[in-house]
């Protein structure tokens, strides 16, 4: 083994670094909170710098001081994070996607949990829209530079849970075409105390994990909660 | 109090009896095997009767001699049924209401399990096909008679696992725009044991939990299981 490391090692020595895009707004905080928790380089990205630093800050507040956090504005964020978490309202995804275009890293993985909510053309939260591509996330995949993976997961993580302290009681439904970003997704979704990652294939299939977050939004509606998912019935080496 | 019972009284001492069309399949079978052991009165209902009965007679071998099944011709067994239970493959769901509706008695209650699967059209059993109505169930309710309430449940229950003697881990997620046919619904969902039920609102969220029909086909084949769902994050009294 050679006593200088190569371009390789460095990059592995070099913790990685996840931009949570939309990372002010509660899901993006809370997947924060969490991923900083376990160790994970975080960089909050928002329109703002300022906002993004003062979030952060909030963060490492209730982590603690060892907490690697910081805030950049959204395309900052971007071009400094290998991986890429996007937390927005669906009727800011696809303005954002081709804002950051030519931000984003070729190689980088870019983990989407938007669901199209008719909330975007002012229906219901707990209804959804058609997306042409047949998923949001798809809808994502056709927006990002070539050479980057896009991967669908955590739609269906209470937000709310996620900015607390306890743990989840949660599965998370990981859908991509690229076997390696949804394994790096998975791992990110075992992180969270309580919650488990599922493969659940192709990226198309994101469309029904999807609309999964609509019957929640009815369900937290109608019974005054914070509903999740379990898949059951999977033998153990199904789950992470 | 009458000595003489009125025909109220008399309907209520008369035990409702429950027709399972296409009762001859394996969704069908489990269910019939369930809630018969409950104490359900169970009609098989199938095109043919002598097929229907003997389906009924390998039930109540598994269930005991007590067993309150029968089976006969599926208009035969509309017509003698307070409550259907719909359990056929998407592609034959709307010829066989068309051909039922002059035998659906008004009042009844009818469950509609159907999944508008992509395999009815020669496609995949993980992918489905866009319903004009929004969903299989309210196409159903399109195609019976007035005065009948459309039930959407038990899309998700594993046949293999129904058509075992263990306690399931699954929900049943029940949606109707008719509360008190929704009830009766997750009674009997909640007579399976391991099965809770879940008021997922009106009907049109049907066409969410027939898609996860769809999501749990895929991880099953992915996975090798026999895939549920369980909603967490609920307090008690939503579920049943």
């Amino acid at each position: 083994m050679s006593v200088v490391p190569n371009e390789n090692e460095a990059l592995k020595n070099n913790p990685r670094s996840i931009a949570i895009l939309g990372g002010t707004g509660p899901a993006g905080l809370g997947l924060a909170l969490r991923w900083s928790r376990a160790g994970e380089t975080i960089i909050l990205g928002s329109r703002e710098a300022q906002r993004a630093q003062a979030a952060a800050d909030k963060v490492r507040e209730r982590v603690g001081p060892h907490a690697n956090i910081s805030g950049m504005e959204n395309t900052a964020a971007c071009g400094a994070a290998d991986i890429l978490m996007l937390t927005v309202p669906f009727e800011g995804q696809a303005s954002l996607l081709k804002q950051l275009k030519p931000a984003i890293r070729s190689g980088s993985i870019l983990i989407d949990a938007t669901v199209p909510l008719a909330a975007a053309v002012g229906g219901r939260a707990s209804r959804t829209v058609g997306v042409w591509q047949g998923s949001a996330a798809q809808q994502t995949a056709e927006l990002v530079p070539k050479g980057v993976s896009v991967v669908a997961a955590f739609h269906n993580v209470s937000a709310e849970l996620l900015n607390g302290d306890a743990a989840l009681d949660c599965d998370v439904i990981v859908c991509s075409d690229d076997p390696r970003a949804a394994q790096v997704a998975r791992d990110l979704a075992a992180k969270i105390p309580g919650v488990r990652a599922i493969d659940g294939g192709k990226l198309e299939n994101a469309r029904i994990v999807e609309q999964i977050t609509g019957l929640l939004i009815g369900l937290n509606v109608r019974h005054k909660g914070h509903a999740g998912i379990r898949i059951t019935g999977l033998p153990a080496q199904a789950y992470r």
